[in-house]
């Protein structure tokens, strides 16, 4: 994860960015201070079709921020294995890198002000965050919500302009790739199987293009 | 990880803030856009003493928006384990949240221009990343090393603001505490023992103040 810069790890299979963010648990969102200097928070996220939902206290910089200036980056990554620059240089360090996936998305935040719509979001994140359920449904005409659903804020971000990098050597020539996968399944620590698996993908997408 | 922003959860143990930066990867850079726009990326990070340093290329977005305004917020998170509302209250969903660690470095980069410097910054970015060696140290008298250290942009971002998060319940009354952790250590997820033992360590830091 030198940075998530390279067009060459650009990926632009919406349905992959959609099961990606789908599988995130949390993200980091980059708002601008009112004192222009540029503010960041982690939080859980859920997506609902075309949107991010978003939530947290109605009080604080965030809201405030965000009220005056919308504009927000979304962030999610994941990183997977560490590559050793020996792998595939005996000398130089330069190839030592990190593999990972990573959506940003960029847009405004709208403030979500409609009970209904705080309610089916705040539902939303539950069911992806406690699928096995456990608590009565949130919902805006429950009176044991009320409260909750008034002083909790709900942002909403549209994922109009969403791209996505996978970072798995595919800029590499397929020798070097086949190295870098042999000594993944070799080292097989925690997520290197995975991986390799993702090299391949990755090369697939690469010669469609 | 609803959001990092409860004064409750904050931690102000210095020590332990630098342990947690060396232990984590990669981290989160918040800066400012040149049209005023957030702008956000993911980056391998190393501590250096009171100071941060990350690489990258010194051209595109980042670097360009940097020289204009050197403002950044970097963050890095560590996501425990997600708590039920189930585990603490029968019908309420808002109980549910994730325990997390997270530190947060506000703060004016510094584009190092020293190929000393630079080289000793990715010397050691070496050292936490590939700890078992295998390159040739990177310094700045190796001819191996002059054009990439001619080519890539590091900078640095020093440590006077920062501040930390560790969230593990400790806001929470002793009783409610003892049931969450019960319940971490019978479910026993990938990192259940571990948050049960930071939740110990974070009533206890709770308990010194």
């Amino acid at each position: 994860m030198a940075e998530v810069r390279r067009r060459d790890y650009e990926m632009t299979d919406r349905e992959a960015m959609l099961a990606f963010l789908d599988a995130q648990r949390h993200g980091f969102l980059a708002f601008v201070r009112t004192d222009g200097s540029p503010g960041l928070v982690a939080l859980n996220f859920v997506r609902v079709g075309e949107q991010l939902y978003f939530h947290g206290s109605p009080e604080g910089e965030k809201m405030q921020s965000l009220a005056r200036d919308p504009r927000v980056t979304f962030m999610t990554a994941d990183p997977f294995s560490l590559i050793p620059s020996y792998w595939t240089d005996r000398k130089l360090a330069c190839p030592a890198t990190q593999y990972y996936k990573a959506v940003v998305v960029h847009g405004e935040v709208r403030i979500v002000t409609s009970r209904e719509e705080k309610a089916e979001a705040l539902q939303a994140l539950m069911e992806k965050l406690q699928p096995e359920g456990g608590h009565a449904p949130i919902s805006a005409s429950d009176p044991l919500y009320s409260k909750s659903l008034d002083t909790t804020a709900v942002l909403a971000l549209p994922l109009t302009e969403m791209t996505a990098k996978f970072k798995f050597g595919q800029n590499q020539p397929a020798r070097k790739r086949a190295t870098i996968a042999a000594n993944l399944r070799e080292r097989s620590g925690p997520r290197d199987k995975e991986t390799a698996a993702e090299m391949q993908r990755a090369a697939l997408r690469n010669q469609g293009k």
